[in-house]
């Protein structure tokens, strides 16, 4: 027997998503539940993968099995296609798995042909109604399936309108009908080359295949790409009984939802459209009504909706977004499916819906997405304001949220500005350096016009949750004159413009911000997720303020402390510099010497900030030339101090550079060349926790960690520096304290020797940024030259620095994790790359057995619940 | 019963020298063999290895067993330690499992004190002697054991001898030689605090100790990693009684190799030293006689010499290197082993052996060292001219060989020089770009300031065959000026220098090379190898020529054609940067469309010259910035051509910058962005292909590699582009041809997912260059600065770029061969990183399955050889 790729929606149920899609199988569920739904039939998603297995032609035995369902349809409804007294027409839709809304390609009307719109007129008694829903399947069709822009189409009727006087299309005549149906059908003929298809059959299997197409359309796989959806998951086709709601006053169409949202309120929320079709509530040219108008419009079918809305909600458990016609006081329900909501909402209607005793704790928590709990941290644009705004430049989302305010193009000018005036200040730069940390603090967002998702601006905006847009080829500075100039216009100093970190979009005007508001159900929900989840969570931290407010929001610990980040403040970058300038390992330890007591202040500051939670803190890791100076004034400050001319100096910076600084002198190199560095660093972590263990009696036990080791020599070298000094301190110091040492797995030669590398490291940490770069050999910040035409041509899914590859980098991992527990059962692992925020690769982490996710503060409660789901989804 | 470290020589013989060391092995089994061989025993390896794991202390036990072997000495030899009648003295010796001459320490006549001296006095009856001896023995045991400056002590001894007025030590009297002990002791005592040792146990155990620690020298760590010798094997240390070759003209020393080291001619070889001791003729005060006349000065000795060097020989089946030394007519062997020997000796010795049937063929393969035979194929310094030059400035070891010339700071200049005034030139630059091309051919040798082993003059060289010394930061050169400073001193434009490409060194001055003289042993050798080994060899290969060449080393195929290379000539830069920056794909592809014809030619002329042989093809890898101009000339003309401003031009360029060029915008990932390109390539490959089949008879079947594929998809959507263009000109011509495509697997996540990638690749060429580079996660060019860190504290033992890391890299490796062999069984495997021209990296491939390694050129031979070896290890 052939395999089945039609069914009638009498033949399936919600079960069977990954087959008929979610608006098939709901279609579907519904019609067993015996509501009054148009029928029809589903296209498979295997059919739609057939089609692109068979380089885009339907299969014969699909197209028997199309024709078999149109004429079980034509049974069911007693209609015939292409019929002169009872024409069957129908809509066609797309039918994904997940829901993508507007993504894809629909016609409706089809059928339609130069006979069945006569039937139409008569049977309905409404000739105007039956012409202007063929011009309308003309019109898709000619877009949707060959490709004819809408426009052709839309002068003429504009023209054909402006000519009769009249605005809206059904106060033309019947014949001012006919002549847009003979003047839209010559456009076809003179478009395509041949006349307008009049076989309803011809018009059916051109439109599935259109459907097909659009699952591999720009904006699908862009759309498919920002939510994680497989290209392999293809689309099933709704082919369904058209219902009309332009049939006159007493027919209508709609959208409504169970519960608010926006807000998640528990009150049904929607709006109707008398004498419409779906198309008119989207076009937006009339304004619809608020669907609770319907209880005075149509008591009855209101009464009906309601019941079926409230049934539905109970049936899936989950607030329904339902789309419904009337046609001729009967009401039809077209789609239901599980409503999007905004973050707020989805709390509050997973909360409540516990509340109800509708769904059990963890089935809410199930309900939301973690992704989606990143708008609850961070400001946003107030979408009025927003709606009007253009966006004159894209770069680099680089940090979330958003931003406004004036602009100013150097660190200094920026905070005076924040500090003398009072601005609120947005910093433009080229790229920034460590000079700029103090402008940076000032502003509400930064803007630079280079480097990438892992350049300074990036990451220490990411730090403090501050919104950035990185790597804006877009736009030119001038920093002379100070101007920016984007999309043809120039903005000076003081002028205002607007970021999103989110999306990348820099908008030429100023746009109100909101501030997030946490509500209670947010705590409730956590509060559940935190019950399930096996796996803690913790967080990437620098300094007291970050740990502290990582700590607010759920964090457990710190799985990394990049103590480099430490040494970008004015006061601290002067020695650092000297100190790596050192023409000997004497002025080395002189200046390290000076570094050691500040160094020593940060790590008391977020010991206390965690109590006693563990602290991991990464040996210094950047190359050293990151430290150095750009600007000429820094430079002869510099070289003056130390006593050397501006020529050496310079000499000795260039001679730092490196070709490929992602895969140079930096980690735990450093400390193989320069071991007095770990030595300070050890010094300072010991003396801190000590003196932290016995002025504030909290017991801290430092987890320290080498970083970038690919070799077990190479980690228990380093070790042993940081063993030796750290035993000595502890020794001759009357407080005792513990503390681990062990490895970041960033590079694929630690995966790969894990077993070894264990056998000295007493913890693995997957630093997945560089390992991601290091198994792709590609680098994060050169990557977005090609990584775009990957996705277009569909070989990268997702980005594999926000989603881990868990194919060749999980590979790596599970690996490690594998012969890291042959030689140290005990050893504890866990993820501090940006992936430690990201719920699939959460989801990877909790498979693969790692102890721990760490992230940065803001994506802690993302993590929390996606670890909690992880539980779920596995059990 | 504890274990045994310490045997005396009658306990051992050749076969336990990885116990006992070289040394010690071929003393014990010149004991067996009844020779007259001053007995001994040997502190074994494991004792050693024993020290170093006990934190360097010599355990109780092996103390123990150290006393023993001096009482069993005792009661061999009739002598006591520190006996007043008939003292033992002994020499102490390092001796490890490898030869590693004059890397470790030693110490002779140890058992000397105040007594000791007077009974040798009066035993000798020639106190001069005795007093000499004790004299050396302080000093020996200063220096070796306590760390005291030899110079100390010569400086004694002249002065004494300036005051006496004699020049030999030998003409001062009794009484200077006891005045100058009395010093030597008094500056012993100054300089360690304590009096001289007097107890010979206590001398004994400080010397042991000594030549333990010594294992551990920079300069034994240097050697070790230039021979590829682990620390793990440790040092034995060998104890032995002292004979005298300094009792009067009945005694003497001497050294003799059984065959001439330098030519292999079948002769003894040698030289002595009448009453003298092994030293003096090192130290070259005294002009030793050559070994012929020993026959005239004592014809029974001679006699009894000669018999015993041919019986070692027949022994060892092989040229001996002996060390004799005659006390009082009396002929003691004092070490036997496999001399050293020059390349030509190597191959003349391993080839008559076989015609003398003292070995096999097999046999005769084993005795030369592969890595030997570079020596061979280049231009080597005269040993006479070197020895007086002096080392101005050390780079990176580039491209083997030596060159002389007179130095040109520009392409330009040196092409003139070359070509009106047919100077010989050297090129000095700062770092070579492809504007030097054709500098480069006009030169001897290259040296550039900037840049590493893979920088563009080394590549480039190395092609070339042309000796290179990169990355030499000692020199700073100045272009305006035409100068270079090197050590201090400034030589001009025209002034010669001299550069050695195998070890990086420069010299200031001319020096006399001598032209590589390829003997009829050679080719017999080789010939032995072909019938032996499995492996096949390619070559990599860029042009006819570098493929005739390669085919006359033997090269049987080409494993790898870098396309870009072709690029670099002065014709077609122009048009390659055209391609590179146009700004659609139509300027793009008119650009191409000019290259066409060009690379079509390359590969016309790669395939006459190898004939049938295959011949694989690498599409475009580098980063396209690499082709772009640096000098404003170049820049001018190019934007004049292309209509574009010189600001515009410069803006292009800066966009194409990378943070990380070796992680960037290169290889496939170039194809998958402009397809154009691929398809050009591929047009040129298979046009070339089909001419060359019609017109030369030949049946060509190109092997089409797309390098740096990391995903299946990725590898897919580039062989789709190649498949479609190379199947349609196929098919549009009468003439019918097969090709390959395959991927080079140089990034660990195509290692990792090598299974899927064999779906579609029919061959792997594992690029072991950037396989070790990702898998390390350090740039060859970068790692340069911190490689020699790592050597120092012997967390790396050798480079990982010259020999494979079997352990990391060689996992990929495997797990890669493993992997693809699943999908697809008969997939052709083979090696193209420079790996595959290392005798180590070759064996490894041989057991992992590869079918092929492919190397430059010049190292065709040795990879011959290296891999009949592996046939014979691994049988």
């Amino acid at each position: 027997m052939s395999k089945k790729f039609v069914y009638m929606f009498s033949e399936g149920n919600a079960s069977m998503k990954n087959l008929l899609g979610g608006k098939g199988a709901n279609l579907a569920e519904m019609t067993l539940l015996g509501m009054p739904i148009p029928q029809g039939f589903i296209v498979s998603t295997e059919a739609c993968n057939d089609y692109y297995a068979k380089a885009r032609v339907i299969d014969a035995e699909i197209i028997k099995q199309i024709d078999k369902g149109i004429v079980d349809l034509e049974k069911i409804t007693g209609k015939k296609f292409g019929d002169e007294q009872n024409p069957l027409l129908v809509s066609v839709r797309s039918g994904a798995r997940a829901s993508m809304p507007g993504m894809m390609d629909t016609v409706l009307n089809l059928g339609m042909n130069d006979l069945s719109v006569e039937a139409l007129a008569i049977k309905s008694n409404n000739p105007k109604f039956a012409y202007d829903s063929y011009r309308r399947f003309i019109q898709m069709f000619s877009d949707v399936v060959k490709g004819i822009e809408k426009s052709h189409f839309e002068r003429i009727l504009d023209k054909i309108k402006e000519s009769k006087g009249v605005t809206a299309d059904m106060d033309l005549t019947v014949d001012d009908f006919k002549e847009v149906l003979a003047t839209f059908k010559n456009i076809y003929k003179d478009e395509i080359g041949e006349e307008f298809p009049q076989d309803p059959r011809t018009q059916l299997l051109e439109s599935i295949t259109a459907v097909f197409s659009s699952w591999n359309n720009h904006r699908a796989n862009v759309y498919r790409r920002m939510h994680d959806i497989p290209s392999s998951w293809g689309t099933a086709v709704n082919v369904q009984m058209m219902v009309f709601g332009n049939l006159g006053d007493t027919s209508g169409t709609g959208v409504a939802f169970t519960r608010n949202p926006a807000t998640g309120e528990s009150k049904i929320y929607g709006e109707y459209l008398i004498n419409a079709q779906g198309e008119d509530v989207v076009a937006g040219i009339r304004t619809p009504k608020t669907i609770s108008t319907l209880q005075d419009d149509m008591p009855v079918v209101y009464e009906e909706f309601i019941s079926i809305a409230n049934k539905l909600e109970k049936h899936y458990k989950d607030m329904q977004d339902m789309e419904f016609t009337i046609e001729d006081k009967k009401l039809y329900i077209l789609q239901t499916r599980n409503g999007k909501r905004t973050a707020p909402a989805a709390l509050r209607i997973a909360v409540e819906l516990v509340e109800e005793k509708m769904i059990t704790e963890e089935e809410a928590i199930m309900k939301v997405d973690p992704k989606q709990l990143d708008q609850l941290l961070h400001p946003a644009f107030d979408e009025k304001s927003l709606a009007d705004a253009k966006i004159v430049a894209k770069g680099l989302p680089a940090s979330p949220g958003a931003a406004t305010g004036k602009i100013y193009f150097s660190a200094e000018d920026a905070k005076i500005a924040k500090e003398q005036r009072n601005e609120i200040v947005i910093l433009v730069r080229l790229e920034t350096s460590p000079e700029d940390i103090e402008g940076m603090v000032a502003s509400n967002g930064i803007l630079t016009v280079r480097g990438g998702m892992t350049s300074h601006a990036a990451v220490v905006a990411r730090g403090m949750g501050k919104c950035c847009v990185a790597g804006c080829g877009d736009i030119k500075i001038d920093e002379v004159k100070k101007t920016l100039t984007a999309d043809g216009k120039v903005y000076k100093e003081g002028e205002y413009i607007s970021l999103n970190g989110t999306t990348g979009n820099v908008y030429g005007e100023k746009i109100k911000t909101v501030e997030p508001e946490i509500s209670g159900h947010f705590a409730i929900l956590m509060s559940w997720a935190d019950k399930v989840r096996t796996l803690n969570i913790r967080t990437n931290a620098d300094t007291p303020k970050d740990a502290s407010r990582a700590v607010e929001f759920g964090a457990e610990g710190i799985g990394l402390t990049r103590t480099e980040h430490m040494f970008f403040n004015e006061d601290r970058i002067f020695q650092m510099r000297k100190m790596i300038l050192s023409s000997s390992e004497a002025e080395r330890r002189d200046a390290l010497e000076k570094l050691l007591p500040m160094q020593r202040e940060d790590f008391i500051g977020i010991y206390e900030a965690m109590e006693e939670r563990p602290v991991t803190i990464r040996l210094l890791d950047p190359p050293l030339h990151e430290f150095l100076p750009n600007e000429s004034d820094s430079k002869v400050a510099l070289s003056k101090d130390m006593g050397i001319s501006l020529d050496t100096l310079e000499e000795k910076i260039e001679s730092l550079h490196e070709f490929n600084p992602m895969m140079g002198h930096r980690g735990c190199r450093l400390a193989v060349t320069f071991p007095e560095i770990a030595e300070m660093q050890t010094k300072a972590i010991i003396e801190a926790a000590l003196y932290v263990t016995k002025e504030k009696g909290f017991k801290i036990k430092p987890e320290i960690m080498i970083p970038l080791a690919g070799d077990e020599k190479e980690f228990k070298y380093v070790k042993d520096i940081v063993v030796r000094i750290a035993d000595k301190i502890i020794n001759d110091s009357e407080t005792k304290i513990e503390y681990l040492v062990g490895t970041m797995i960033e590079i694929p030669r630690a995966a790969l020797t894990a077993d070894k590398i264990a056998q000295e490291a007493e913890f693995f940490s997957f630093g997945t940024n560089d390992l991601t770069q290091m198994t792709f050999g590609f680098s994060r910040d050169d990557a977005g030259n090609f990584l775009d035409d990957y996705y277009d041509k569909k070989i990268y899914e997702s980005d594999p620095f926000a989603r881990l590859d868990q194919e060749g980098v999980g590979q790596l991992i599970k690996m490690a994790v594998e012969k890291g527990k042959t030689t140290r059962p005990d050893i504890k692992l866990g993820i501090c790359g940006e992936h430690g925020g990201d719920p699939s690769s959460i989801d990877f982490c909790y498979r693969v057995g790692l102890h721990y996710v760490s992230c940065s503060p803001f994506r802690v409660p993302i993590a929390r619940l996606a670890a909690a789901q992880s539980v779920l989804i596995n059990k």
